[in-house]
């Protein structure tokens, strides 16, 4: 049963360096263009809504991406005892800005995503994902998220949220050293980084272990990943970073065990889980 | 981007039903026979070790089995406070009963598999994870599980794990009532079931959520789901219900602390974490 798949409706994104390739049966072209930065498609797919593909990576469908947005976000945002002023680098999808935007008590959010055709086709072809767009205390800078930290004003941000696509091209800056130095002198007192980490099958040594050092080597404290399924990445098995100034926990237990949104993934329970650490990484 | 693939060297899974597919690289078609139950083959990839698979369905690969399996055993086994004889009803791989061998306090493991084809190709071509083979308390049986459960004298095994197909075919009465009434009466008093049941995200309401029901229809008092990533299986997140005769909690937790083996995968935290259900399977 070896492939003969020459079917014209699957998207593949072929993971070359692990040895695996991921299939969503799609049913139409909706869009493709190639802006300055990337070649962006979306596709319907048969089961997963929508699914929106830079440069022939998968970055999200309709269906799943809960996993991801609520995970970029709430561990993150309970982990701070006052966040008032959320940066998200990346993210021109919108969906952890829209769950950032659920905590009441955040008074900005500036977003800075390079590329300005991925928010709008998002706000086209994910418009659930969109609807804190026009939240007076979003505000949109499409630049450059590297240069952009480099000149942030000192102590002014709480949390940086690094939503951005895997460290090869012009994403590779955001999971060096120098940039991580940039972040700890933006944020405030207590302040945190997240940062999508890649595979834990996959990609620990290569990627998710350097990260940490480097965090380290910029200063942080303390450093920790969290693991949380996504079918539609390579290994359908995620990880994000954090790094404290400080250190780590669920200080504001009380608001995650009582959420005042609606989640789909993220509860109290889960933030505890997603911190275990399989032996194999421990090693 | 659409897929163009007729590369020979991809093994690939359609799961139509959820309109994903799933490949991996092949270097080598290692073996291929088709057995009174089923067709099997064995491959080489490149990056994920040796590959079975039964009608087309992927069953495990040398790399990533360990999750599956670590988490097919220790969590029942460290459930239940003298686990003397465990049933293993499919596993015919070998992986689940590697696990249970090395639980010292276990005098006789049984594994019973409809084809033995299946386990002298493990041991072919997985060897290492058939080094408990030969071990003097496991007794193979090479027959049809739900007939041989039929049989089972009265309280006579403290664990049933349940390492099966999907419930197409064969392995479909594995998820009813009438089953689990036949293993309710096999177990000792304090006995328990743990079943694997596929993904969370794809089959929560066809499989997982029904198997709970014929469960309780049965007679068990407690039914609980854990979840664990799994690559290689549709979606990549995967899950295995427990059912009890009595309630499923940690009862052995400083065993489980004190590990007296090694895991890839399973520990203490781990075992906890497992068992956090995303808020969006509890609606």
């Amino acid at each position: 049963m070896e492939t003969q798949n020459t079917h014209s409706s699957w998207f593949t994104e072929h993971a070359t360096d692990i040895g695996t390739a991921f299939s969503l049966a799609t049913s139409t072209l909706l869009h493709q263009e190639k802006t300055a930065y990337q070649n962006i498609e979306i596709y319907k797919t048969k089961t997963f809504g929508n699914l929106m593909v830079l440069d022939g990576f998968i970055m999200l469908t309709t269906r799943d991406n809960f996993l991801y947005h609520e995970m970029m976000s709430h561990p993150a945002l309970f982990s701070h005892a006052h966040p008032k002023h959320i940066a998200i680098v990346g993210g021109g999808d919108c969906g952890t800005l829209q769950q950032v935007a659920q905590h009441n008590w955040v008074e900005k959010i500036t977003q800075i995503e390079i590329d300005e055709h991925v928010t709008r086709l998002s706000e086209q072809y994910f418009p659930e994902l969109c609807t804190s767009n026009n939240d007076p205390r979003v505000k949109f800078v499409f630049s450059d998220g590297i240069d952009w930290m480099r000149h942030a004003a000192k102590n002014s941000i709480d949390i940086i949220i690094v939503d951005s696509t895997d460290p090869i091209g012009p994403a590779e800056g955001l999971f060096q050293k120098q940039f991580y130095q940039h972040c700890w002198s933006a944020l405030s007192e207590n302040g945190l980084v997240i940062q999508q980490s890649e595979s834990p099958l996959a990609h620990w040594e290569s990627i998710t272990k350097p990260m940490h050092n480097e965090m380290q080597a910029a200063g942080f404290n303390q450093t920790k990943t969290l693991f949380f399924p996504q079918p539609v990445y390579p290994t359908g098995w995620w990880s994000a970073t954090m790094a404290a100034k400080n250190d780590i926990h669920l200080i504001r237990d009380s608001d995650a065990k009582q959420l005042t949104f609606d989640t789909k993934y993220y509860n109290y329970d889960i933030h505890l889980s997603a911190f275990a650490m399989p032996n194999f990484l421990k090693a």
